[in-house]
């Protein structure tokens, strides 16, 4: 007990050479991230800790996460030691109790569970899949089953393996917990890779447009030669684990733009992006009734959309209302150097006018007219000069009118 | 001496789990790489030792890179945590020192050298430009001077510092020498980065452009603020340690494309590239030399390119006309369903102008003609339909006209 309070207070901002979350604080003073703490109640389950998992589960621990859940059957081999994370004095231990061995000494504040087993042979998916469902930071997650532990649900599921029999098991258990994850891959010749969010319903799931050796039914076993290995390198599978983190913290955390999908082609130095959007069709019966969930609810998604639209809308108006600089302690003003006012003070109606009249210079003119000082301000909601609306109560009328159309 | 002989025979392509080097000999086998073992003869110098330094440092030496020179005068710190690479345990030791200590346990095939000084200071810019010009691994190199080394300079000069001094530093050095070098850097609020190739004399160096505290000649130093520090993730600085070395690797061993300028922002993941050639008005001396030696060989380039361009085409040429299949077993052939043969055989001049004048479907027709098939070759040179020459001698004619024109 006192270790873990001791743990929870040392994520601090202070600017000390002993504080390993000083540099992460920083991101809130810099305004990037609104809520760093709230990284310490993220779990995030990680299935393959190979050359991209190990590297995304090392980011997470250095980046001070919550909880991980580290799932492998895989044995550390020196053949692995052209990829970053593991240390040839590692080889023959399972992945997992290496990884957590490595991990645990960075940061003694990140909580540990791991797996060593298969998440593909079906003795293991029930478990797996109750990793997913109660792994979770959280207790007080509302649950009908009075026998299920009262964990919440992990934050993320990533998956980072190498075979299309994992993602299966994987897509399985994600849609039908409507649990969100995020795929990663990295090409046989090992020059690109690319990172894919899966939100059940939303976006496609692994099932709905598979690789042509899934949709065939063919054992990717068999694909396999004898004395032939896939080729890799640090440095792809480096970008992508740091491509793939970097959008969890974005996702988790709420800040900047969070990739569909993001490809990385090595050799010409291409980063693609785009969005998949389900098949009706899908194959898997959970992803198709995820699907009928998400169409469900699209009037709410839409509604809070508006409401979140007009809130943005608001305080932006209202931040331009403010003075640039609260503080004028040299005295700085703008000198005034027309005869109507114009320039300084767009936001006045009758200047505005003004300008339209009389500040255009010889051979110009403007495309719009403004309309007279006394219109009826709901009358110009749809025109072009709808933005000089001067305050907050009749942007808010505006932006009812422009949802009714 | 037997350690080193032991050393280099490891770097074998064979599929063993044992093998560190399989999965990069694979490289080769997927037509990737020409000649991956080439990595044992190249010597990489980084100077900057912290969170984009240590990654690419690892990367390396993963890779089997021959030897890497390291410079840094930093001491490890807990508030370093955050980033990827150095452990905990390793605070108070010289960047440096924990550095070489980690790598060496990784790959003992790479040979380290590793300096704890500061470039940036007068004292050790003589000793700093001396490694760069004789640090490397080939003792062949011409000297005009009997006292220098015998070694030939490093293959390349990677900058990862965090602030422009040591740039300035490391400009000042690769300019003199007219060693390429590449820099690298993250933003202060950790979510944007970029690295940038510099070729002395072909591309800008860090003076062509300077930002605007350097250019105002302003002591960077005297922006910091106490109690304040920058923000930094292990994300952003894996990635661009991954595009740094990537580029290394494309660049050393030649394959791909090399980027002259690759930026990201974490925010969008967005990833520009652009090119910035050097600046005429450039206040190092040494880039101004360099941009005339570049000039002056201008047309030694040219004519090589002309060659590598035609040799390439010929290459191309000779393939398209090798059957696609060597063996056949199944003795498939392609039905011949025209009257004139003319769809199996294009590269024939008579059949192409058959072509023309019978294989076109009602409402469509050629956009030029063929000319008849006794037409001399020369005169039909620079018209469209010249790529129908139908051996590699004309090819070459055909390409020293071209350069006449």
């Amino acid at each position: 007990m006192e270790g873990e309070s001791l743990r929870r207070a040392r994520l601090d901002g202070e600017v000390r050479a002993d504080n390993p979350y000083s540099r992460l604080m920083a991101l809130k003073r810099m305004g990037v991230v609104a809520d760093y703490e709230r990284i310490r109640e993220i779990c995030v389950c990680i299935v393959g800790v190979g050359g991209v998992g190990s590297v995304a589960a090392e980011m997470l621990t250095r980046c001070g996460v919550g909880k991980l859940i580290l799932f492998d059957y895989d044995k550390v081999e020196l053949a692995n030691m052209n990829r970053l994370f593991f240390r040839p004095e590692q080889s023959g231990l399972s992945k997992v109790d290496a990884a957590v061995q490595t991990l645990k000494n960075i940061n003694p504040d990140v909580q540990f569970e791991a797996y060593n087993y298969d998440v593909t042979l079906m003795a293991n998916f029930e478990h797996f899949i109750g990793r997913i469902e109660h792994g979770g930071l959280k207790s007080d997650a509302p649950s009908n089953d009075e026998s299920a532990e009262s964990n919440s649900r992990v934050d993320l599921v990533l998956s980072c393996v190498d075979n299309f029999a994992a993602r299966n098991a994987i897509n399985a258990a994600c849609n039908e917990l409507g649990q969100i994850w995020m795929e990663s891959g990295v090409s046989e010749d090992a020059v690109s890779g690319h990172i894919q969010l899966m939100i059940p319903g939303k976006l496609a799931c692994f099932a709905c447009a598979p690789p042509l050796v899934v949709a065939s039914e063919i054992d990717e076993k068999t694909l396999k030669r004898e004395g032939v290995c896939a080729a890799s390198l640090p440095t792809t599978m480096g970008i992508v684990a740091g491509m793939l983190v970097q959008n969890t913290l974005k996702l988790l955390l709420q800040f900047g733009h969070v990739s569909d999908y993001l490809g990385y082609s090595a050799m010409t130095d291409f980063f693609p992006t785009m969005t998949l959007r389900p098949n009706p069709q899908c194959s898997d019966r959970h992803c198709v009734k995820q699907q009928a969930a998400y169409k469900a609810t699209e009037h709410e998604r839409q509604a809070a959309a508006a409401l979140r639209d007009r809130l943005a809308a608001e305080a932006k108006l209202a931040e331009e209302q403010q003075p640039l600089h609260e503080e004028n302690e040299w005295g700085i003003c703008v000198e005034d150097s027309s005869e109507s006012h114009g320039a300084a003070a767009p936001s006045n109606a009758q200047t505005s006018t003004q300008q339209s009249a009389n500040l255009v210079a010889p051979g110009l003119r403007f495309a719009y007219d403004a309309p007279p000082p006394d219109a009826d301000a709901h009358t110009t909601a749809s025109a072009p000069s709808a933005a000089k609306a001067s305050d907050a109560d009749e942007l808010s009328d505006l932006m009812a009118q422009l949802k009714g159309l």
